[in-house]
């Protein structure tokens, strides 16, 4: 066997760690009990920020190492400022980055060496819900498409396997496809 | 009546471009067929970066202002390194920014000055999904709570009945609590 052959996989992903924590997990159900958490402010006019700096897990506080913060807000064709991303482009977003980190931890558990990874995504929306013009029309998305552009040491069989089992373990893409209970309180 | 009873509210929100919005598009239906895009590339490990740059709406393709991007990662605890928010996390900040969004616009359209308008959320997700532990447990968030605080000329009903028809118009509280359709491609 040649160097290459044996050379480890290097895609960044602790995956050792990984199975140690689901091991870890499997022996204490609790611990997988998180709450992620985010608190938003208005700025001005459709314009806020939402500021995203811990979470509960493991049984306590989690700190990032830093605060992110994403901004939202309408385009220049809705009259508003355009400051900001609008939250359905952000969610579109959070679904590629699931699926994109995805692939990177089962290709690295597979021992495939990725060489770039592309997602492209749309959502079609109809903004006569949004609108209140019609309201036999939905507020969301009628249907999103990804699609994918994988250069790795993969047959495309091996590629689409990669991307179906990070869709079969995404929770963004579960969040989307089924329903959740939201509550709001003012 | 006093000037400041007569004085116009300024929340930023130009409320008469999106009525004349709406009634435009109630008159040409095709012209509210929108579809919202971004493209994701695999940074290293589980970071990748998304970035959001146009849309097509009103029958053509439109430009935002600049591209903005969005980074996502897992955190220090899933022994990754934590270079930005993770998806759930970026999920979460488009619903707020949503549901914030939208209680401005409503509020300018309701005649109600707002001073500062505060949504805190936190989203449970039981980790056992997600790492495969236990194929009964659902890899999205089991449950999602906003809190709003809101300062502004408006009484406790006022304020709970502005967050409502936010939430009734939101594209991402419908995106989360109804199902849609997702195709992904490899």
């Amino acid at each position: 066997m040649s160097t290459t052959e044996t050379a480890p996989v290097d895609n960044g992903v602790n995956v050792e760690a990984l199975l140690g924590a689901r091991a870890a997990l499997t022996e204490m159900p609790p611990a997988a009990a998180f709450t992620w958490k985010a608190r938003c402010e208005w700025v001005r006019g459709t314009h806020s920020r939402t500021s995203i700096d811990g979470f509960f897990g493991l049984g306590e506080e989690q700190s990032h190492r830093q605060t992110f913060t994403i901004d939202t807000d309408h385009p220049e064709v809705f009259a508003a400022d355009d400051n900001g991303a609008t939250p359905v482009e952000t969610a579109l977003a959070a679904l590629t980055g699931c699926l994109v980190g995805g692939v990177a931890s089962v290709a690295t558990h597979r021992g495939i060496q990725l060489r770039s990874v592309t997602a492209t995504i749309e959502g079609d929306m109809d903004l006569q819900g949004i609108l209140g013009i019609d309201p036999e029309v939905r507020n969301g998305f009628n249907g999103i498409r990804v699609s994918f552009d994988i250069d790795a040491d993969a047959t495309p069989e091996e590629k689409q396997a990669l991307v179906a089992q990070s869709q079969k373990r995404s929770a963004v893409f579960d969040l989307i496809t089924n329903p959740t209970a939201v509550v709001v309180s003012a």
